[in-house]
């Protein structure tokens, strides 16, 4: 019952329609083990070139596929990346961050996956993507600790890399270093003579582990001045921005730092709409150097960040993935810079 | 070679530290069968309290998590779904959709993954996917022919589904009619009075699938009138969008409808700096109705696309896939309707 069977013995064509390997050897009058040596490109073994033509040839009539799942188990090993989406909703930023990893790592011919662990957190989800006995996982954000880390191991990864503010203990850590990008933004409205500096954290879930660094690095950026960093939790959306900005007088603030681009966007409507003149009364700062902060009037200031290349990731799973025994390292990644335009 | 190895006898810990079902079977005094029962949570047998309590705490202590691969070759058909990630950037609103599908699917006890299949078109697309052999694949985007959707069926795909303007033979089709976007917004700028209109056509790889069924929904929605369409190809960037505000006069246009809300804010803000008057003098419609369009001044008009709900797509994979033989069925699902704001 738990046994792996070998595959079954050839069926009818009537009783089974996956085809197998045994059925391309058997069309192109060869062993098993040729039709794997020519599928799987190995370079150990010779073999002519009619004979790989017949091979692929066979393959094609049939419509045979190799199966990944099995090749890992003969293997002992698999091909498989995979990376969890994160909890909370990607931008395009990081979406094209992704797209070049994928890129990347299928080039060094590893397949990525994403696994959406929705409903599942920590090690929970550990366990559920190790079911897929990866050979690398690659983590961007937070949740996974160390537990989970040895989780993944003892199921095969070789490679566990995570993306996050700190690192975890087991794995190799990318640190994007998120209180940089608050830091860039409070230094910025620091130096522009800005006093009183809200910071605008959003309410919706799954934010805090990027909104809190950001917000404790304008804290980190105003220390030894006089100026003062006030937290403004706001929801998305155009009634909670109205009502911050019907209070933003009485708030006595001069500056704010609204999370992202889209926030501000969103926040200097609403202080325009409401009669505060920006950057006049209130300079707004923005993240993420999105188009919009340049289509706005005025222009949105904003932090520039700058993550690393999917290559560089891709290169480091590999060489992990060779050499599961490193010891984990640590790479802070996140350039962070600010773009001042018109609106600070 | 090719054969699937059974798993191996018990190594010692030293050998091998990837801990198996038999390792669990040892430790709680169990046969491996009886494992698997309580693992895989088999309703069939009865297994009492005590046992199912030692197996899962014999799992837990050594770390064991069932192989979802191996697990597939036994039962024949695995729980696994594959979502290709389309090819072009990916807005809020399609990032919301798919995670509705995975959270649907999740709780129908199908794994979800996403799997980016850069470089791969088509039916080379397809065999990629086949090697992870997906019990189901839900194919957002066009590409995949009669071909690839066969080679996906003789690899174990019980369910294909597409999600793309046309049907494809084989596969069920959720039909997402774009032209129906272009016809809504053409329709309103004729209602509205308007007789020359611009559709604005991105340059940008990978949108013709989108963008040519709305061009032609606007041509449609202007039959039996007197009013015209001109195509308007646009690169996504500042300096092409002021390159045709510059032009805008000797088009002659009244109109523009702009493929999404994203092209309308910025064709919107090169007319406004040309010194076009929105709406007097150009009406602009975008699509998606996000957010960013209730904050530009005029507000954006745009129409509001209706998705099909996640847990409806996931009801229909779930229904073919317990009856993979029934016949293909085509579903309308995106509904389009205008929302009339100021900017038209």
């Amino acid at each position: 019952m738990v046994q792996i069977p070998k595959e079954p013995a050839p069926p009818s064509p009537l009783q089974r329609s996956v085809p197998t390997s045994a059925d391309v050897a058997r069309l192109a009058g060869v062993s098993r083990a040729t039709v794997s040596y020519v599928l799987n490109n190995t370079s150990a073994v010779r073999i002519s070139e009619p004979t790989r033509r017949r091979v692929h040839e066979a393959a094609k009539e049939l419509g045979y596929v190799p199966h990944a799942a099995a090749r890992s188990l003969r293997a002992g090993h698999s091909r498989l990346v995979l990376m969890p989406t994160p909890n909370v909703p990607i931008g395009p930023l990081y979406s094209q961050f992704i797209n070049e990893i994928q890129w990347a790592l299928s080039r060094l011919d590893y397949t990525v996956v994403q696994h959406g662990g929705i409903g599942l957190r920590g090690d929970d989800a550990a366990r559920a993507w190790a079911e897929l006995r990866p050979v690398a996982v690659i983590v961007p954000g937070v949740g996974l600790g160390p537990q989970g880390v040895a989780v993944l191991k003892r199921s095969g990864a070789k490679a566990v890399v995570t993306l996050t503010p700190e690192p975890v203990e087991g794995a190799h850590a990318l640190i994007l270093d998120h209180a940089g990008v608050g830091h860039s933004a409070g230094r910025h409205l620091v130096e522009r003579g800005r006093r009183r500096i809200g910071v605008v954290v959003p309410e919706e879930p799954g934010f805090g582990v990027f909104s809190q660094p950001r917000l404790a690095g304008v804290r980190r950026a105003v220390q030894g001045t006089d100026a003062t960093v006030t937290e403004l939790p706001l929801a998305y959306d155009e009634a909670a921005a109205a009502r911050l900005a019907r209070d933003w007088r009485s708030l006595g603030l001069d500056a704010v730092f609204a999370y992202n681009d889209e926030y501000a966007m969103l926040v200097m409507r609403a202080l325009q709409d409401e009669g505060v003149g920006v950057p006049g009364e209130t300079a707004v700062v923005g993240a993420d150097d999105l188009m919009l902060g340049r289509l706005l009037r005025p222009r949105l200031s904003t932090v520039h960040l700058e993550l690393p290349s999917g290559r560089h990731l891709a290169e480091l799973v590999d060489r992990v993935v060779r050499d599961p025994a490193s010891v984990p390292t640590t790479h802070d990644v996140l350039g962070a810079r600010i773009v001042h335009r018109e609106s600070s």
